[in-house]
């Protein structure tokens, strides 16, 4: 009984019948089976997103990078490692999506080419790493048409309004939500976080709280926003 | 009593007394606040030989990169990021080591900068990121003097025993584990392994299964090889 009291303001039905695709946690872009360029991400926001759609009745596909998260009640996941598989396997999922939310830290780059064995060191030398552009995962699906609901994050350490306006226009997206990161109580390895949430001719924030009610007040945000029938 | 029964073969005095110093996990190389260069290592192995050591009787003290993993009972831990900090926390905890083991995956090159913020791409251009080699932590405490029994541990995708036996010589080791990672049911992300161990005039094979029993195997072979009074 008390657990059900706990729960029952977290579920509802405002999201029955709208299928929503999240993307979470960080990439990793192998240099060979060893070593690998990674974001720190732990993936918490995202899925706090993915669970609280959920539990309010939207039918949820969450592809996931690298993480250590138990898959949310009711969330289909889709497991990737590199921005090339989170690219495709967003794709692959997105026909019939009504929102995308792309909570992942997707590497901007990845080695032009990765080595079968382990690369060997040579005594006193150093290494240049030849690294070459990843697809930019939001910007292919706001070019789509019919397209979603598009909503992006921007974590950024500094300048943080001004970085994610500039994305929110440049990527052509619906919304973005901004966050600062590489602050102590905030982020990436934190399980609270606050938001700055912006849309075209609009925007608000999200005080700070635990990832769960932030994700709860990000899908009101979204909610209102949608154009009928989505 | 189920439990002690299954417990008491692992539990002994055979290490009492002596002091050992592990080092386990991946470190992280950051490029910038987001960004990093990571190696494959889920920590297991290292916390298992920690585990293991303490259970017979060790002083223990493991010096840990990121894992998710529980510090086992008994065990002295200090957490590291970066392949610097950690050549730095082993340096300190070093006078007085019998032992010391690396099991940890430390990378071989770091960043020559570390922004303090978020590198921004440019559109449509690559990146060429400029490394450097870290400390060697295996040579650096093989080259001092009292030395503890200083063991290496080599992860190879390759020509595993030959490589691990050039290492042994090299890097004036006086033990080194071999196992081959890339393989779907051994090393870094199984529970399992299995271990070719070298030394200068012989070597032996520890036969694949669960990674605690591999480490209390191990151990008996360095206990084996202790110098008198060490």
């Amino acid at each position: 009984a008390i657990a059900q009291a706990v729960l029952a303001p977290m579920q509802g039905t405002a999201w029955a019948g709208r299928r929503v695709l999240i993307t979470a946690g960080p990439t990793y872009e192998d240099l060979d089976p060893v070593r690998y360029l990674g974001n720190r991400s732990s993936g918490r926001m995202g899925y706090a997103v993915a669970a609280a759609a959920a539990a309010q009745g939207a039918e949820v596909t969450l592809v996931s990078g690298p993480v250590t998260l138990a898959t949310p009640p009711g969330v289909r996941r889709i497991d990737v490692r590199s921005a090339e598989a989170m690219h495709a396997a967003v794709l692959d999922a997105l026909p019939g999506q009504h929102v995308f939310i792309a909570t992942a830290a997707v590497a901007d780059f990845r080695p032009r080419e990765r080595q079968a064995s382990k690369i060997k060191k040579q005594a006193g030398s150093g290494l240049a790493l030849d690294l070459v552009q990843n697809p930019d995962i939001l910007a292919d699906v706001a070019a789509r048409q019919p397209r979603p609901f598009v909503v992006g994050f921007a974590a950024e350490t500094d300048d943080v309004e001004r970085y994610a306006r500039d994305k929110l226009v440049r990527k052509k997206l619906d919304m973005i939500a901004a966050n600062r990161v590489g602050t102590d109580d905030c982020g990436f390895d934190s399980d609270r976080n606050a938001l700055a949430v912006l849309w075209h001719d609009g925007g608000a924030q999200v005080d700070m709280a635990d990832k769960a009610t932030v994700a709860r007040r990000l899908l009101e945000l979204i909610l209102a926003r949608l154009p009928d029938g989505a």
